[in-house]
């Protein structure tokens, strides 16, 4: 199909696509004239992937690109590419909290991944972002939250093994790659908002006037 | 306190600093002489929470400034402040689903609210989020994700009635408020870093080399 008709497929204007297309993040078409490129279901389903990651999941374009390429590296063992989609999806972040609390907190992290029986790389960028926001939070003086930890890690284990046994009956190696990337980034938007949707109807039952 | 003091306090550098006073973000200090201003601890408090807004959870520094508004909004209602806290945290999304996903995506999720008994705000913004986020993952052919959302409400009850019970036992209301910020915002960064490094342990043990 031309550029058009992949327009009209995926509501996704002309202009955007030719930025995409510049941008690297959407592969090339194939030339069918020096002046016309053909397009074919996989930049359909491109196409909709990197709307989905920009307009709902909020990430920005020179992460997609990144998240994308993960996509495409598909001779690396299956653990690799997950932990590749993981580091594209999650943001570097400036270290804020002091020597002290951050090495506080590192000691309770750790426990904490040792209780639960969890192997985990110590390089993960999640590793890093758990203890900033645990040094974060005692800073602040919200120690209630922290010590939801093991809640929260308790609740996040009841779906775990779910999402990744859904990921590994994807037909092809293609598709995996991308069922690791939306299950990540969306099934973070489905928590999200069920857990701000769940607050807001206790605090509705407890304090609301309706 | 004066503002070099201020920043040796919380490791915020001055000129960071007084863009934040001219953002409107921290409250000016109390003026000791014409060209000086004393600053107090609720400064160095909010400092910390709006470093830990944009280090931490990366919010857009526009976005920090409702967030700290409806902090400073102590005369309404708890209810409506949680829900003017939630507002100002759920990023507005543009709609990319097509009617038809759309309007299928509300059904499933209209079912799921009525199923858990929840009490939801037609107008909230985790709702609108969470319908275009199923529409996308039908879209994406990612049905499978879509059949956990009761595994995820199911996960996310487990700690919200924690919560909200920890947020109602802040000492005083500016606390309170400060606390549902802090809450909303850091224990979606601890619940999703969390699920990152279960997912990474999971895939490890069954993928991994090491």
């Amino acid at each position: 199909m031309r550029v058009g008709e992949l327009s009209k497929a995926t509501g996704v204007p002309v202009p955007t696509i030719k930025y995409y297309l510049r941008e690297g993040l959407l592969p090339a078409g194939e030339l069918s004239s020096p002046n016309q490129a053909s397009y074919d279901d996989s930049h359909v389903r491109r196409l909709r992937l990197i709307r989905a990651l920009i307009e709902l999941a909020q990430v920005p374009v020179a992460q997609v690109k990144d998240i994308l390429e993960t996509l495409d590296a598909d001779k690396i063992p299956l653990h690799e590419q997950i932990g590749h989609a993981h580091r594209a999806l999650t943001p570097r972040r400036k270290p804020a909290a002091s020597d002290e609390a951050r090495s506080a907190a590192t000691a309770q992290v750790t426990e904490l991944i040792s209780r639960r029986g969890w192997s985990v790389d110590p390089d993960a960028p999640a590793l890093a972002t758990l203890i900033e926001t645990v040094a974060a939070l005692h800073t602040l003086g919200q120690d209630s939250l922290v010590s939801f930890l093991d809640a929260y890690a308790d609740a996040v284990e009841r779906f775990t093994e779910l999402e990744i046994e859904a990921v590994t009956t994807s037909p092809t190696r293609d598709q995996l790659a991308e069922s690791v990337v939306i299950g990540t980034i969306l099934g973070e938007t489905l928590i999200s908002s069920l857990r701000l949707l769940a607050q807001e109807s206790i605090s509705a039952k407890r304090w609301g006037t309706r």
